[in-house]
């Protein structure tokens, strides 16, 4: 049969880390790959009592077809926790999507031509890269130093559709840019007229003090902010969202219709059933415990396992460390050892857009017990040294 | 701020049905204008029990990141589903989507660029038009007689990147392909070396006998086909399906991880645990009858109130009537005057892909009771009969 591709379809590849994913399932290998939240933070007692009383009370409501703006009661609760966080945003600017990953696909199906450059971070977020290549975009790496994204190099995105910002504790690299740093990006974005994607999926799972106030708020209510539910409660739901100026809003809307009609109004219905107590104020401590908890295990354990000549920081919140080997090493062509020797990692160079460094990988600390994660540095670590020593 | 369009985004435009379901929302108007199904058909119960039982037994899987595939066992229930019909698909050929538009997105984003060719029925449903619009491509319509698709005139879409079908009660026009038709076309179709693409929706919603097998049967598997829960369980769902040729396959599973990772694994898992031990048998007869019941309430109403020269088909399954009035009345210039008596429904205009017929409207059956379908439909015939004699 005469099936012939888009043009667009040549910029689908394979989703590196969900490859990955799949040898790393095999019982035995530690996984500090994939980036799943602990399960034992689901809040599974409370979205049992929230299904049955939506099912009691709104069975029929939550079961139809409903808008594709989403469900008014949570886009208000969006709006009020957004402005908690210093960000001023009517409900009306709020767009529910199906998780935080059809937001950035949204955004690209709105603003990305083939050919556009769109500007990222380096490294960047690797699933923001998947759903702006199928819209052709051509990228730019904006250097980084330890403190994020540099305002003085901005220039180099100038002309850019937007640039694409993932400020508190970015996946993959941990960081999170300071108060002083958004400013500087802000301004310089608004002196060269970038407009700036602002991706905000692990603001709340900080350890010591909250992050500074989001990057958007120094944009004069002209940025795009992406938010989730997915890492406060629970992934499996697909719950985000997308704030976008009105400007904006109308088209993001029908591309949304267009894409899906609406996000399950069920799901919708349930999490603000979980959430409209306040709910979250007494489950995110505990959350952030834990992590914590990992963190620091993961921490300790580098200090131990790995060889000299290996550098990290230590993330103050978030999921992830981001490790720099020698120059020597290439952490892709590393990886089957690592499974073998019963661990696995990301390979930094995924998320790269351009020049990629291979002597990086990621290492998430919140998918398994310190124990474990005891073991898996230990064993990367024996895989890092034999390979230097060979 | 410099926001810059993509070109597509001139394609996004708000969607007719909805901003006419915004203006029949307001209290005492009869609606018969939204596809929504009856509510009083959805599975509340049986809904409740499956998340408390899903909840219970498989809390952290159902809540945390799944494979983009979809939930393995749902997969292999539609499967065998398709293979009861007559369509022979393995269960890795099946990607569950977030609602059937989703698919129709996929299909789009992978199969159409700027300016290609798609073929469609005329009348066609809108949604698919809405999914393919942003794509950019251009529309040829296949001449359609009262058995739907003509394939003698079939080589009008030569060429084309796919037909788009919907040969089971299509939306809007209710029609219900037969056997020999399928077969002629399907034969007609490899003949030319046009792909196509069947969507079935509304199969299940037979009234007296269940329809012919897919079209997609006589394409040798290369079809790809398309179906849905939304109107055998519940919209609010999401939940769909896409089952595509192994050549495809790979692409559309990469559309997909792009556009939202995974369609959410808990309601995949609710809706398997619904239907796992054969519920749609009991359930599907009683829908089957509501909704004849509700048919045969607006084929009388119709008979009774619309005035000579009005045209229709009675639909043998599905949710919709499709009237031809008189071709001197336009049907999206008298909407405010049914609204304003009382009643709504969908101008057909919006269902063409080019030369709209104005003298054309869609009916909804399913959504309310026939007592009110039958004082719509006068409210229609008034409205009707007051334009003919002015």
């Amino acid at each position: 049969m005469n099936w012939t591709l888009a043009a667009r379809a040549a910029r689908l590849e394979p989703s590196t880390i969900r490859e990955i994913l799949k040898l790393t399932e095999r019982p035995g290998v530690i996984s500090l790959a994939g980036g799943l939240p602990a399960a034992e933070g689901f809040p599974v007692a409370a979205m049992a009592e929230a299904c049955a009383r939506v099912l009691r009370e709104h069975p029929r409501e939550a079961l139809q077809y409903a808008s594709s703006e989403g469900f008014g009661p949570l886009r208000e609760w969006v709006a009020a926790d957004l402005e908690a966080h210093g960000l001023q945003a009517q409900a009306q600017q709020v767009l529910i999507t199906t998780g935080s990953q059809q937001g950035l696909d949204l955004v690209g199906k709105v603003l990305i031509d083939p050919g556009s450059r769109v500007a990222v971070e380096s490294p960047t977020y690797l699933g923001a890269l998947q759903a702006f290549n199928p819209y052709e975009a051509d990228y730019v790496s904006v250097p980084c130093d330890d403190e994020g994204p540099s305002p003085e190099q901005l220039e180099v995105a100038a002309g850019a559709r937007f640039l694409y910002l993932l400020p508190n504790f970015q996946n993959p690299s941990g960081c999170c840019l300071g108060a002083a740093r958004r400013q500087a990006l802000a301004a310089r974005a608004q002196a060269i007229g970038l407009p700036i994607v602002e991706d905000n999926p692990y603001g709340e799972l900080w350890f010591d003090a909250p992050p500074p106030p989001p990057v958007s708020v120094a944009m004069a209510g002209e940025a795009i902010y992406l938010g989730s539910f997915s890492k406060v409660l629970a992934p499996g739901l697909r719950l985000g969202y997308v704030v976008a100026p009105p400007s904006l809003f109308p088209k993001l809307l029908q591309a949304k219709q267009a894409a899906d009609l609406h996000t399950p109004g069920f799901n919708q219905r349930v999490v603000y059933e979980v959430i409209k107590d306040g709910f979250l104020q007494q489950h995110l401590p505990a959350l952030r415990a834990r992590y914590k908890a990992q963190r620091d295990a993961m921490r300790d354990a580098l200090q131990r396992h790995l060889p000299p000549g290996c550098r990290w920081a230590v993330p103050s919140g978030g999921m992830f460390f981001w490790v720099e080997l020698p120059a020597a090493l290439d952490a892709t062509a590393l990886l089957p050892r690592a499974v073998e020797a019963g661990m696995a990692y990301v390979p930094g160079a995924a998320f790269f857009a351009g020049n990629a460094r291979a002597s990086t990988l990621r290492l998430s600390f919140v998918t398994v017990a310190p124990a474990r994660i005891e073991q898996g540095v230990a064993a990367l670590g024996r895989v890092l040294a034999e390979a230097l020593s060979s």
